[in-house]
């Protein structure tokens, strides 16, 4: 298998946002920038914060295909994560995520119904450089 | 209907790319960032240039379904545009996004057989605005 390319880490680690696309229940793709995932394990898993009560959340439980997407508009460098995501709230992944000063918007804490992690898993990693895309298996 | 947010227009046209997305042959959403719109027809019709050969086109000859976003992340706003897409090579399409300099990368000129037009319509707007959607019927 061809090697990742080093520079697809840092791309991700300096973007400002994320870019995470998923499927209505109509079959359109819908695409919104989020804030940069809170953790992540590797290419392989992204956690973002979420509201358990998003379009996300209604749209992942019956289509669960999902694409989350860096770049860097700058130098015309991309990488384009292609998976699944899922709404999950078990204790481990809340408390990955959770950071002091989210209580301002969840007041009930951690524990807070609407309080919810999106956690997306990528199985293929297509690099955008030059116009010139290369998919890599993950 | 509502009125669309006045602002909706000049963040189109002050963004530096466009992002886009289709639906590949597996289901999965691909999301990539574009050069801004060479041409528009109000919230409606956007035209950029493409490449026949494009991953874009194959998916769309599949599957039409797609979307186009906009957004100013400093500011936490967005413009989701859902819709159809096609690649459309007929005259009127290609001498719309044709500009000067384009020869460098099709030296056959507007003619050249990989110089082509992705025509996005769009149906729905979604505007985004201190994290609370909005649907407009386009």
């Amino acid at each position: 298998m061809d090697t990742i390319p080093t520079n697809v880490e840092p791309l991700i680690e300096r973007a400002a946002t994320a870019v995470f696309s998923s499927i209505d229940s109509d079959g359109f793709p819908n695409t919104r920038a989020l804030l940069p995932p809170r953790a992540r394990e590797g290419l392989k898993h992204f956690y973002f914060t979420t509201n358990t009560s998003s379009c996300k959340a209604a749209h992942l439980a019956v289509n669960p295909k999902a694409c989350l997407y860096f770049y860097d508009a700058s130098r015309f460098i991309g990488v384009m994560l292609i998976g699944t995501a899922a709404i999950v709230r078990d204790e481990a992944s809340l408390a990955l995520v959770w950071r002091k000063g989210d209580e301002q918007y969840y007041p009930q804490g951690i524990d807070d119904p609407d309080y919810a992690v999106l956690k997306f898993t990528a199985h293929t990693l297509r690099y955008y450089s030059d116009f010139n895309p290369r998919d890599y298996r993950l």
